[in-house]
């Protein structure tokens, strides 16, 4: 298959045909284990569908280095269950209730049952890891460790993030990058380093996925107020409810006046954020071009993405690499 | 030093010459790290004493294997953090106020703080652990990582055990075995791993670390009724208050008869447990003779221990290890 002739709908099937690998390998890894309390909320956790976009980005770096993928396989489902159980302790800690349109692990069994779970996940992406093909293990280990040292340090700047009221920018790319550029940004170099990549084609890929998990973040910002239940599989405005700083709320304090701005820099001290509150926030991010701001940012991110390819090889792999980045451009993906 | 001549004060002396080392290591994996948020309750955690029991073993069992223990502080400090990760999560999952005396950290800071700080201390003992001067760093890894997927299965049959009116000796041993065992059984296997001890003789160590893994959390159990908050640092009868399955409770209920039995077995139907409730079970703890048979398990499993080491070659190393195991015995240690 020469690169130009990947069409959409061949990127799919790949996509496809990799995604039954991982749910067998996932399966594999958690399947008849006991005890109940613990391995159903992970068996759970684990199949709530999500595209996968982390495992397969493992598996189209280690292609796009020049591997075979399927010495990925391991490394592709441990970068998996380390995001999964972003979520299910995430999800404790912003008291979400939904998560991709089912239950969040603490609301269908107990906070208790999502900790334990949620470190039990952790424990098992280890374990695969553990078992990746490659003579390379401590390097793959550091790049790993280091992303799960930073998804935490992400998702405490998060936090303290909703208590205050404003934001720079830059403290916000900062936070998205710890909190989802760097799981991605380890995907892609795992696999790379998987693959046999030379470092400056491994930092070439890692480069590729940072800047993806911004766009791809931001684009979550996005749909979080623009998208609907069903296509977002969680309540609409849960982030403003939340008191989130995300790349919406950085945007339109930036250039909101008077009342408006003043109601939006309100907001981390009110005690109940009604629908009234978060219907008016929605109308000052139409208003204030906040949304055209997030829309634009997904796209350069995405075409710095692309651009991070330059120096890497062309091939299948590579070309699977920038499907996934056109994925991104499509919200209903 | 000949094996004969190391005298308990020698011992405490080169223990507490091995703590500086360990609590300087522990500090600069912590210090000066941001965001607080997460940092400072990561540091609350590791700066709240402790025997450092895993640390010690790690040290003296790559002593014993012929290592410089020197080298085994990174893993030193790795055992240690991942330890306490499970104190900080089980005291969230088991709503304690108190953790050597002082506020637990959801306590002090709250449940969220908590459950991310937790999650960061995993991140930072696999980082230290990385850093171990060992050419099976793979191997370390694994040990690390079985560990703690067994740690969490652990907890969960704690869980589930407290919602059950009868659990087995042997139940309650494998709990045990897995919630405080294996960390303890791999802080010595990793220690005798990076003192180069051959296979024979690093399963040796770590068996010697399970038995002392046994002995000290039956001595654990006993210290809940029979010790003052001064030398547990904990609430006295929290286990009895969240219904766990102890050795006590186990024991006792295999002997009790009449009411006395019909009241053990209704402990985890029982909405409140109040002091009077406590006080009950206490002394059909000690009208059993539930606390006399604790009372000589932890001395069959210190022996045992002890005997592991049969094929361990004479030395420094091995001295501090019994050492180790006699400390146990000593309420007061």
């Amino acid at each position: 298959m020469s690169p130009e002739s990947l069409t959409d709908r061949q990127f799919r099937r790949v996509c496809d045909s990799y995604r039954v690998l991982i749910e067998k390998r996932l399966r594999a890894l958690t399947d008849h284990r006991e005890p109940g309390w613990v391995y159903e909320p992970v068996r759970y956790a684990l199949s709530g569908g999500g595209k996968r976009i982390r495992s397969l980005l493992v598996l189209f770096s280690c292609e796009a280095a020049g591997g075979d993928p399927l010495r990925a396989l391991n490394a592709a489902a441990a970068m998996e269950i380390l995001h999964n159980f972003t979520l299910v302790h995430d999800d404790v800690m912003d008291n979400a209730e939904l998560r991709r349109g089912k239950p969040t692990v603490h609301r269908r069994w107990s906070a208790n049952a999502a900790i334990l779970s949620g470190d039990e996940l952790v424990a098992l992406a280890y374990r695969a890891m553990l078992r990746s093909d490659s003579n390379r293990l401590p390097d793959i280990l550091r790049v790993f460790t280091e992303s799960f040292v930073e998804v935490c340090e992400g998702q405490a700047l998060d936090k303290e993030f909703e208590r205050r009221s404003a934001v720079s920018l830059a403290e916000y790319l900062r936070m998205i990058g710890k909190k989802t550029g760097r799981i991605i940004g380890a995907s892609a170099e795992i696999g790379a380093i998987i693959g046999g990549a030379r470092p400056a084609e491994a930092a070439a890929l890692r480069s590729f996925g940072e800047h993806l998990g911004r766009a791809f973040q931001i684009r979550d910002d996005l749909l979080d107020v623009a998208g609907t239940v069903e296509e977002f599989g969680k309540e609409i405005g849960s982030d403003i409810r939340e008191k989130k700083k995300t790349y919406l709320f950085v945007a339109a304090l930036g250039r909101a006046r008077g009342n408006d701005r003043a109601f939006l820099a309100s907001i981390p001290r009110r005690k109940r954020i009604t629908k009234g509150v978060i219907d008016r926030v929605r109308r000052i991010y139409g208003e204030t071009g906040a949304l055209e701001r997030a829309a634009r940012a997904v796209e350069r991110s995405t075409a710095s993405a692309q651009k991070s390819l330059g120096g890497v090889r062309r091939g299948k792999g590579k070309d699977l690499l920038l499907g996934l980045s056109r994925l991104l451009l499509d919200r209903a993906a």
